[in-house]
């Protein structure tokens, strides 16, 4: 690489997501363009989190990318949130007159490309629901959606970017409020067991809320220059987007009610933590839950003769490990066939983070071996059976799933302050800027924040924000920012 | 349902998508709301087109929603044909002032919501693309396109709707020529073996083609009231889109060529086709392949007391059933616990179109049976031990998808006539509307076309289009609309 994390951790990000041949930007300002290896892990990422959102009772549907903005307008602080940020279609038909273009086919009222949906399905569910026998309601989709972004940066902030959105709609508060925790719930632990990124469960502070919802959670994942991404986000909306719509049911009694409802989303984000969390200085390193090839195969082939042994011997291997099974699944092989050299190819494959790489020569054939690097490891070839190495690649897999998970969980444990106790402390940890970590750069503090709105300016000054309030609380302190008597504990950090 | 096919099959159509849950009408006009029975169809239609987009080395990618004007006008057949059907987004910003809505944050160039890739992804190409090594480009995406629809109906002709859109390029127009047939043919494939729609493969003629290309190609399916569906197409584009992008590549010997490119695709018009084509009086009829639960078990609880004994049996089959496979995955087997009468479950799944429905009430328990009707026919219940049930679920799920291609193959090909020669005849059977074959309503006609433009307009004002040109032909003959000689033979039909 041209850079390292140490030197310009930005720098190394952008170049990590273009060496791994992840994403590119298009020719449309903030869209991306999510390349096969990109796409692939994002498909991957979607395949363990739908089959979760469908275990806990979830249906996919499909709602419109357009919402008009009389919808939008309904819940007046949801529209304030996104009016600067809003892709508006007025026109329907294009003339093109000696060169010129000329807009024809105006709309009567402008249409928002979704930023999110919470506008249109509130509206369908408005027609969906009449009983407390419609109850609940949970559905979720996989989409793209539109927010018209000033600073774009591959993955983390586009203008476009996909995602899902659950939607849920509930009879009782309390159900609604379970609902919220369950899918944040789904989120750590997707995160975790999947993605191999540690995330801190929590509350926001009331200015980070969604706007229009009564209360917002999060998961927060810390980088390797100690700033937050915030993973993904669970929101119970409580009943103002059922009353702009007029979401109603009848319940056992007879009465009217209007429903409580809930959503919850991530995003292509999600590849950009993975990257921040998980890459070195030599590229990508990927879960194996979430790569789209997991062990790749490279056939040494120098001159065509030896085609003839060594690519039998590289289907055959493949053959028996795909007869394997990691997490449930056959294990995802793939074999290089490009014309380019092995060790060019080798290095592509480190690059791109693939969790084991296999090379596969004639002399190898003859052993009846495979040479293989772990990518956790990629110092140390390994000689070895290929009976051996097909015995033992669901294990190694799953080493290197634990190991990723274990070094992000260490090194974000080690980048937590909790001993910072008054604002001279805290000033000077987050006096310098965030970089890689191994500059001394600040993770994150733990502290008692009283909850004053006014302290947010101080925050605001430094860069830093309070990512959330975590579930796990030690009982009342003093704020770490105004010395006042505070209930809770909070994280504070840079975040992207 | 309220009609009947025969009575009139439009309107039996709109109530098959209300009463089989799948779609509804959004409050966006001409976008549509797809329903959990709707998406689960679609995505199984996905994830078994998919698997052989991939299988034919094939990546997906993801590529912007937002296409600028002027990389539009490039190709300017391609504009033309798009012009009067684009959603176009100019501005940026919404400003509530007094209630009143200001549009702010005007683009200098307007963006258009993609009604379908080739101008953005072309650009793309030629960043990709710089010598015969970095070809083919074989990718793939799965997305949402939006074309202006002024009469919108349901999965048919909506103004947004999901499908997939594939883009090639290659160093060779042979390369390229064929991968348009590999492509159709994984459709026709698809379909037959999948979605049970038997379809005809063939070229679009000239008049027909897809604005930009050199040669279009298509499988078209029948419905049951004689019409012809475009079920899916695929694009030879030659070197147009090359040229208007720049996609050069340094061949073999040294020189710079332009590549070849093509594209391909299907949509949610899919979903209306399966309708069409399976559905009966009682609802929808679904192949099992593309059915997102194959076996719908529906507990008979009379009172509380029965779920004791019945919901452990009831899981116990699904467990048992799920344990089997159905082409390669296992059977998806769904217990409706809904708090609704059993008897009402049972006519849903039979409207939803679940193959095989399985009632278990708590004499079947206590004899170790099962209840089961097959959707195919519904009028016959059927006893059986669950052991022996179990044992035959996959055969009969079999039985089920060969018998709705079976049908579906029989009808179709009893109402192509090949025995019209001549304009008369061909008046003559035309003359009648299309509606549910029953009534006599015509199909298709094969027969010889010359190619004059001039004999579309008799076309034209029958109502009557040129569904495509097979690739069978038996050799030259008469036209059947001007009597002149004829190299080849067309199918004649109307069409949605």
């Amino acid at each position: 690489m041209d850079t390292t994390r140490s030197k310009d951790f930005s720098d190394w990000y952008q170049e990590v997501v273009r060496i791994a041949d992840l994403a590119e930007n298009s020719l449309v300002r903030g869209c991306m363009v999510i390349k096969p290896w990109g796409m692939g892990t994002w498909e991957r990422v979607q395949r363990v989190l739908d089959d979760r959102i469908k275990a806990t009772g979830h249906d996919n549907c499909y709602f419109p990318l357009f919402i008009p903005v009389s919808l939008f307008q309904k819940e007046a602080e949801h529209v304030e949130g996104f009016a600067k940020e809003m892709a508006l279609v007025t026109h329907t038909r294009l003339k093109i007159v000696d060169g010129q273009i000329k807009l024809e086919g105006q709309l009567e009222e402008p249409l928002v490309v979704r930023p999110t949906s919470e506008a249109i399905i509130a509206e369908t569910f408005a027609q969906w629901i009449q009983s407390y026998r419609d109850l609940p309601v949970l559905v979720n989709q996989w989409a793209n959606v539109v927010r018209w972004e000033m600073r774009p940066r591959l993955f983390l902030r586009t203008t476009e970017f996909l995602w899902q959105e659950g939607h849920t709609a509930h009879a009782e508060e309390a159900e609604a409020v379970a609902e919220t925790a369950r899918m944040l719930e789904v989120y750590r632990a997707t995160m975790e067991e999947r993605l191999a990124l540690p995330v801190i469960p929590g509350e926001k502070a009331p200015h980070e809320r969604f706007p229009g919802a009564v209360a917002t959670y999060s998961v927060e994942a810390m980088m390797q220059d100690g700033k937050a991404v915030q993973a993904g986000t669970s929101h119970n909306l409580g009943q103002g987007f059922a009353k702009a719509a007029n979401i109603q049911f009848q319940d056992r009694a007879g009465g009217l009610q209007f429903v409580h409802t809930t959503s919850w989303g991530v995003s292509t984000r999600l590849i950009g933590s993975v990257i921040m969390t998980h890459g070195d200085d030599d590229g990508l390193r990927l879960p194996p839950a979430i790569a789209a090839s997991q062990v790749v195969i490279v056939p040494i082939l120098r001159e065509d003769a030896d085609k003839a042994a060594v690519l039998p011997y590289c289907d055959k291997l493949a053959e028996r490990l795909r007869a394997a099974s990691f997490q449930g699944e056959a294990l995802r092989v793939k074999i290089d066939l490009r014309d380019r050299k092995a060790q060019d190819k080798r290095w592509e494959w480190v690059k791109k983070g693939a969790p084991l790489i296999v090379e596969v020569g004639p002399r190898d054939v003859a052993k009846g071996e495979v040479c293989w690097i772990n990518r956790l490891e990629i110092g140390k070839k390994n000689f070895e059976s290929a009976d051996s190495f097909v015995g033992q690649a669901v294990e190694r897999l799953q080493a290197i799933q634990d190991g990723l998970l274990a070094q992000a969980r260490a090194f974000r444990d080690a980048n937590i302050r909790t001993d910072v106790r008054d604002l001279g402390a805290f000033s000077e940890y987050f006096s310098k800027k965030s970089e890689y970590l191994g500059k001394g750069t600040p993770g994150w503090v733990r502290a008692h924040w009283c909850g004053d709105p006014a302290s947010l300016e101080v925050l605001d000054k430094m860069g830093v924000t309070i990512r959330n309030i975590p579930f796990d609380q030690k009982g009342p302190g003093t704020c770490v920012l105004t010395g006042r008597p505070a209930e809770k504990e909070v994280y504070f950090g840079r975040a992207y």
